[in-house]
C-alpha cells in the first residue's frame, strides 16, 4: 500500500517511520523539506508538494501542527476537503489522541470521521500507527470528540491543580497527596506523570497551555451551539486564560498550577 | 493482636471480617447490637459499650458511617480523644479511601494521622486491611487529605458529566466516549465504573451525592480558612447543589450527571 | 440637515420621529416598505432601497434590529463600510444604550466610532436622539463598549436572580429585597424595573435572553483575545445557556430567573 | 424615651449622636470607655458594664463591630437574647445598611427581625437613625436579608471589576466606561463611588474585603442549607478569596479589582 504524508512534525515523523518499519511504502512532504531527508534514509520517497503526494498515491495522510490550521485548510470554501472531492477523492478526518511516545510505539487512539469506505481501506495503516481506532460517522465528529475529550481533561488538570494548592497551604505533603491519587479510584496516567513536574514547577510543553485553553473555548464554543451549560470547563477554561494574562501560554498546559498558585505579593494597591 | 472494632456497617463489617480471618482477635459493638451476631459467628467477641471495648482492648479501631458525626464525636469538648487521652491513651484518625468492595478484598488506602508510635503498632493491621498506608502527621491531616482527594473527584465528576452531555447534544456517541477516554492519558476507574451506569440514569448509591457535596463545602471551607480559590470545584459544588434542589441528594454522586442534563421543559415562565 | 434613516424596528422608529420632530429633514428605508408609511404621514420622504437612501442623504443612520447581522453587513468584504470609504464617505459606528421608551424621550445613549469628523458633523442630531453621545476613537469600539456594559449587566442580572432565589428558599420576602435593594448602595433602574415582573414570571422580552447569552459569548471571546480571565462572567454565561437549553431564549433576558429556580422534580433518575 | 447604647464605633457614634439631636435620653457604654466621653460632651449618660446600661434602659440597642462575633454573643448558650428572654426582655436583631455618611445623617436601612411589639415600640427611634426600617419577622431573618443583600453586592463588584479589566485590556477607556454605565439601566451608587477611586488603585476600606468575603461564604452557606445552586457568586466568592490570597484582604472590597487584573510578571515557572 502506497502511502502519502504531509507533514513530519514530532507527530508525523513518528509515524510515518512506524509505517515505513511495517512494510509500507511511503512518500513525504513537509514545509521545511530538510526534514523529508531523515525519511529517506528510512527507505521514503519525497515529493516537493502535497500535490505531488495526492497524485503518486491512492492514501494520503496529512498531519499538521496546528489543528486550527489544518481544519482551516481542509473545510474552507476552496480548501482539501472540496478539492479532494472534486475530483472524486474522498477524506477521512483522523485527529489522534496521544503524543511523541505513543506515535512511536504505534500506540495512538485514532478518531476517524468521513468516509466510511476510506476508513475500512486504510484500516491496515491504522493499525500500524495507533492500538485503537474509532470510526465516528460524519466529517467534523472527529473534532468535536477530540474537543470534547480535551475539555475533560482540561477541567481535570485544574481540579488536580486546585487539590495540589489546598493540600500545600493546608499543611499536607503533596507528594503524599500525588501517592494517595495514585491508590484511588481517580488514578490516571495524566496524573502520574505530569503531578511530580508540577511540584518542580517544570514544564516542558508536551501540550501547549495556549493550545489547551484554545480547545475549551472551541469545546464551550460547540456547546453554546447546542445550548449546553457547563458551568465546570467555564471556570476551568477562565483559570487557563488567567495563566496566558500571566504569560504562561507557551509552558505545557499543566502550568495552570502556577496561576492557582499565584499569591501574596503579586498585586499592589494602597489603602 | 487484640482488636476492638466499633462500628459494623459496611464498610466495618467487611474490615472487621477481614481482621477475624487473618487472625487477629476481635471484639465487636454495633449500635444495632443484632449486626454483631453476624460477627459472632466468624469467631469474634461482643460488648454492649464502646467504653466495654475500650476497656477490653489495647487497640480500637472506630468505623463510623457519618464522617462529620464521627468527627465530632472524636474531637468535640468531651469526646472520645480527650477521653482517650486523658486516660494515657493514644488517638489516631484513619479515613480510608475505598468502598465496600476493597474492604472486603483488604485494598483500602488508609490516610492515617495522630500518635506516630500507635500507627507503627497498629501496622500489622492496616496491612491486613489496606493495600497501603500513610502517615500524614497531626491529628485532621487524615481527614484534610481525604476532602482534598474527594474535592478532586466531584471536580472530576462534572467535568466527566458535562463531556457526556456535550458529546450527547453534538450528535456524538457517549458510548464512543467512553471507550475512547479509557484508551487514553485520563482513563481512570471512576469513570470506567460509572459511566455506564450514568448512561442509564441508575445511580445506586455507592457514595451519595448529598455526602460527596459535603465534602465539597468542607474542601471549600479548608480552602477560606488558607484563603485558597478553587473556582473549578465552587463551580462543581454549585452544581452538586443544584443536583441536592433536584431532589437527587440521596442517589449516587454520579447523578450530578442528571442536573447537568436538565434541559426544555423544566421551566415555566410566561411572555 | 437632511438625514436617511434605514430600518424602522421599534428603536428605528421612535428615533426617526424624533428627527422628524426636531425639525430634521428625514428620508427613510425599511426592509417592510409599510412601515415607512407612518413616518411618511409624520413628514418623512421613503426610497426603495438602502442606495437610494445613501445616494439622497449627506449622513445616513442605520438602525438594524440584529447588532451581529447589522455588523456583518457593514464590516465584511464587500460590506457598507468598504463600499461607502470606497466612495470617498465615512462611516460611523454607533449602538445605542436604551430600549424603546428612551428612543421615543431622545434619551439614549450613543457609543460612537470612527470618523471623527462625522462625529463631529452629526452632534445636532445625536442631541435629539440621545441624552448624552460619546466618541470612542476607531470603529469596533463602539460595539466593544457595548459588548462590556451588557457582559456587567448580565452578570447583574445573575446575581441578583441567585439574591431572590436565596431570599425566597430562605423564608424572606422577595419583595422586601426588593424594596431593600432600591434604597441602598446598589440600588439601580434595572433592578427596580425588572424585579417585580420577574417575581410573576413574567418575562415580556424588551431584550431577548438570546441576544444577551450572545453578548456575553462576544464579551468573553473579547477576553480571550485579550487574555482577560472574567470567571463572573463565564459563570454568568453559562447560566444563560442552561435558560437557553431550558427553552428560554425568546424570553426577556430576565428569565434566567428561572434557569435558577429550577428545583426537584425536573430531574428523573433511578436508583 | 431612655435609651441604652452599647458600642460606640464609627457607625455606633454617629448613631448615638443623632439618638441625641433630636431629643432622646441616651445611656451610652463602649469597651473602651474613653471613647464615652465624646458622646457625654453631647449629653449621654455613661455607664461601666452593658448590664448597667440593661438595667437602667427600657431599650438597648447594640451596635458592635464584628458581625459574627456579635451574633454569636447574642445567639449563643448563655447569650445575650438568652439572658434577656430569661428576665421577660424582648430582643430585635436590626443589622443596617449604610456605612458612616447615611449614619450621621439618619439615612440608614434598617433590618429589623424579631419580637414586632419591641419593633413597633423602637420605630421612634429607627425614624430618627434610618430612613426606613423593614419588620422581617424571627429573629435571624435581618441577618440573612443582609446576607442576601451584600453577596449581590459583592457579585456586582466582580462583575464591574471584569468590566473595567476587558474595557482596558481592549483599548477602551476606563473612565469613559464609567459614564457610560453612570447614564444607563445598571447606574447605580456604588459604581459612580467606588469606580474612580478603582482606578486610581486606591482601596481605602469602608468594607473591608475580608468581611465582603465572609459575607459571600455565609451567604454561599444558607445558600448550602437551602439547596440553592448560586454559580456566580461561588465564582465572586473566589475572586475575592484569591484577593485575600494576594494580601488583600483588610483593603476595601473594591479591591478586588486588583485580583482580576493580576497580570503576566506575577508568576514564576520554568520550561
Amino acid at each position: 500500500m502506497e502511502i502519502g504524508f504531509l507533514g513530519l512534525g514530532i507527530m508525523g515523523k513518528a509515524m510515518a517511520v512506524n509505517l515505513l518499519r511495517h512494510g509500507f511504502k511511503v512518500t513525504v512532504w513537509n514545509r521545511t523539506l530538510s526534514k523529508c531527508e531523515e525519511l529517506a534514509a528510512e527507505g521514503a520517497s519525497i515529493e516537493e508538494t502535497p500535490a505531488a503526494v495526492i497524485k503518486k498515491c491512492k492514501y494520503t495522510i496529512a498531519m499538521l501542527s496546528d489543528p486550527s490550521a489544518a481544519l482551516s485548510v481542509v473545510f474552507d470554501k476552496d480548501g482539501v476537503l472540496e478539492a479532494i472531492e472534486h475530483k472524486g477523492g474522498y477524506f477521512l478526518e483522523a485527529p489522534v489522541s496521544g503524543s511523541k511516545k505513543p506515535a512511536e510505539d504505534g500506540q495512538l487512539v485514532i478518531l476517524a470521521a468521513g468516509k466510511k469506505e476510506l476508513y475500512e481501506e486504510i484500516i491496515p495503516a491504522f493499525d500500524v500507527l495507533g492500538k485503537k481506532s474509532f470510526y465516528l460517522g460524519q466529517v467534523g465528529n472527529g473534532a468535536k470528540m477530540k474537543l470534547v475529550v480535551n475539555m475533560i481533561m482540561g477541567s481535570m488538570m485544574n481540579a488536580f491543580s486546585e487539590g495540589l494548592c489546598l493540600a500545600d497551604r493546608s499543611g499536607l505533603s503533596c507528594q503524599t497527596l500525588l501517592d494517595v491519587l495514585d491508590l484511588g479510584g481517580i488514578a490516571n496516567p495524566m496524573f502520574k506523570m505530569k503531578g511530580p513536574t508540577m511540584l518542580q514547577s517544570s514544564y516542558s510543553p508536551a501540550f501547549p497551555l495556549k493550545h489547551q485553553q484554545k480547545d475549551m473555548r472551541l469545546a464551550l464554543a460547540l456547546g453554546d451551539e447546542n445550548a449546553v451549560s457547563m458551568p465546570v470547563a467555564a471556570a476551568a477554561n477562565e483559570a487557563f486564560k488567567k495563566a496566558r494574562s500571566l504569560g504562561l501560554g507557551d509552558l505545557d498546559f499543566s502550568a495552570v498550577y502556577e496561576a492557582v498558585k499565584v499569591a501574596e505579593g503579586s498585586a499592589s494597591a494602597t489603602k
